[in-house]
């Protein structure tokens, strides 16, 4: 499924490919993220527009809601939402782990409550595979246990043994029931102990995996353990597995990831931050529903090439957003998308083109110059 | 400005063309609404594809936000939104009379509080129209005073003395600051009683204006009288002007009122509908929240050509209103939005070929069929 196409000498930075029974895209790649089968605020036609490769949804809100029968009966999650690239489902581990107060965990699986009407649930690892497999994604993430930090390794180490028990079992029930077209990630945990990330890696791609999720980070540990774990899995992993950073992250996030061997990431900044008004330029993130931008004629961001960008200025959206007309979320939310993905392809270039180093030392210097991150 | 192409013979139905600075369009025609200058979840990308001729955006609101100022810096109402068919703005009055708490009407004009921060304005007619003109639309509506139902003949008697008063004022100012592209039309009120709006038609026809705004119906009156001194109004009017019923209506209010001589509509129906999950079809509306469609693999209409038809189920549309993701909404208020397009077209086409009284009948019976539209 995945190949790799070439490797940064000044970095840990990889140019690869990946292929599923839908689309094969190039990496390192950025997956929007359609919770409960819509990203928020984006038709199919405008992620089709922006050339968007592949997208994450949550199987835990679709299992709720609509159900998974209804998506079954509907053809299957690219036939309901009408998306014809590739889709990971994840597990909805990280959501039930979310709900702390609704739910027990027990190496039998978890015991939750919904988060909408509160009615029992309990779910095993084989159940949460079937569901996937009857969403019919391309790509399928068995449940594992995330643990926050700070994580005592005693009590990492547990979820690590779960997170590992779960994978075989879900292994297991996959090659079971799968159909040729869907794939199985492994999830790596294990707090940030290297002893056992090396320990949960070992295991997890002793499995026959068609990838590697990197679970755990970002789950408030501070900056420089996570790129310290982070870049000792991506020295463990073996080299022919795609390596997708679950929920991550900024731009800045995104490009020191890359840069330490990451290729694949999802995450709702885009569209999140679509929704409070601020957009991501070149020169960092603007929020645009600032006074200052009452009369401002200027484009979002000057180099952009997307439909907003190209049609509408910060004062149009400012008012937008300003008077809570959805169509401000619509559009700052189109242009963070399509930012994101020219952002990746820019990525992509400089690695295809040996200069990464010298793009990301440019972009992180441009980017931070005029950033008003702090006040968003 | 207004040419009448072919008149019905069966009924007062008409066919005509208007031209404004920025289009031609044919009529009958319905221009969606954009409140606060977007049209509620729909792109203007959304609204070129649909072909949309023109829209109707309120004065009063953009006056308060983000303020004439804003879009007079930002090129004028046009090139602020992004739009460049017909714009009407309407004078601000209905929104102004809505708030009843709120104002206090004079001779000179309108003394109300912001309905956002309670702030105090007072606007004269002649206010209203330099505000418009500052906007620079196509088509500007002077301020009226608009009574309920039931008023007294007395009541409404004063009612129109006023408008009268300040269509001439407004007029005055109008020819005295205009540009050659803003158009001017007058406003008949007068409530059910036909010597009212019979001295308010020759009045206001003897302005010089280029089309008819006909406002005070459909506020509460019953639908015979509503019918009837419509009528008595399209028996009146020049045959020259444009009629335009403001802020009207259904697609079954619609119909009727252009066999009745109407050429112009606008109403926020199609997009409010669309908020709460009803959809309109060929066979009356559908609330596609409703359980019913669950598991629905049918477009929202079998007949419909939109982009949502051609693309999404009702059980996914139903899905996505009942999660609260505002692609539903948008999707459902786009078709909506489409479908009193293609409305209008056949409603065109109809009276083109002659056929009007026979399109009327058939659309009616099929329409009210199944139609679930007093559960909506």
């Amino acid at each position: 499924m995945f190949s790799l196409i070439k490797k940064n000498s000044e970095t840990k930075a990889r140019l690869g490919k990946f292929k599923t029974s839908h689309n094969e895209f190039v990496t390192p790649a950025f997956f929007p993220v359609a919770t409960q089968a819509a990203v928020k605020g984006l038709s199919m036609n405008d992620l089709e527009q922006i050339d968007i490769d592949g997208l994450l949804v949550n199987a835990y809100h679709l299992y709720l809601r609509p159900g998974v029968d209804v998506i079954k009966k509907c053809g299957g999650l690219h036939k309901f939402m009408g998306f014809n690239k590739t889709i990971i489902t994840d597990s909805g581990g990280y959501q039930i782990f979310s709900l702390e107060r609704l739910r027990k965990v027990t190496d039998a699986g978890v015991d939750f409550r919904s988060h909408i009407d509160g009615k029992p649930f309990f779910l095993t690892p084989e159940d949460v595979i079937k569901i996937q497999l009857d969403l019919n994604s391309d790509v399928i993430v068995p449940l594992d246990e995330c643990v926050k930090y700070p994580t005592s390794h005693k009590d990492s180490e547990i979820a690590v043994n779960r997170t590992l028990k779960w994978a075989n079992k879900s292994k297991i029930c996959f090659d079971k029931n799968k159909q040729p077209q869907n794939l199985f990630f492994g999830i790596v945990q294990g707090s940030i102990y290297p002893d056992l990330r090396k320990k949960c890696l070992d295991e997890i791609m002793s499995l026959d995996i068609d990838g590697l999720c990197i679970g755990g980070l970002s789950v408030g540990e501070p900056e420089d353990l996570r790129y310290n774990i982070l870049s000792f899995i991506t020295d463990n992993v073996e080299e022919r597995y795609i390596r997708y950073f679950m929920g991550y992250g900024k731009p800045l996030d995104i490009i020191e990831a890359v840069s330490l061997g990451i290729d694949l990431f999802d995450c709702v900044i885009p569209t999140r931050f679509g929704r409070t008004g601020t957009a991501f330029t070149w020169k960092g993130q603007i929020v645009v529903r600032n006074a200052l931008y009452t009369d401002d004629k200027s484009p979002l961001d000057q180099e952009c090439k997307c439909y907003v960008c190209r049609n509408y200025t910060r004062a149009y959206l400012r008012h937008l957003i300003n008077v809570k007309e959805m169509l401000g979320v619509q559009l700052v939310s189109y242009h963070n998308v399509f930012w994101y993905k020219t952002f990746m392809d820019q990525i992509r270039e400089a690695i295809k083109d040996n200069k990464f180093l010298e793009y990301k030392t440019g972009f992180c210097r441009k980017y931070k110059e005029e950033s008003c991150e702090d006040s968003c």
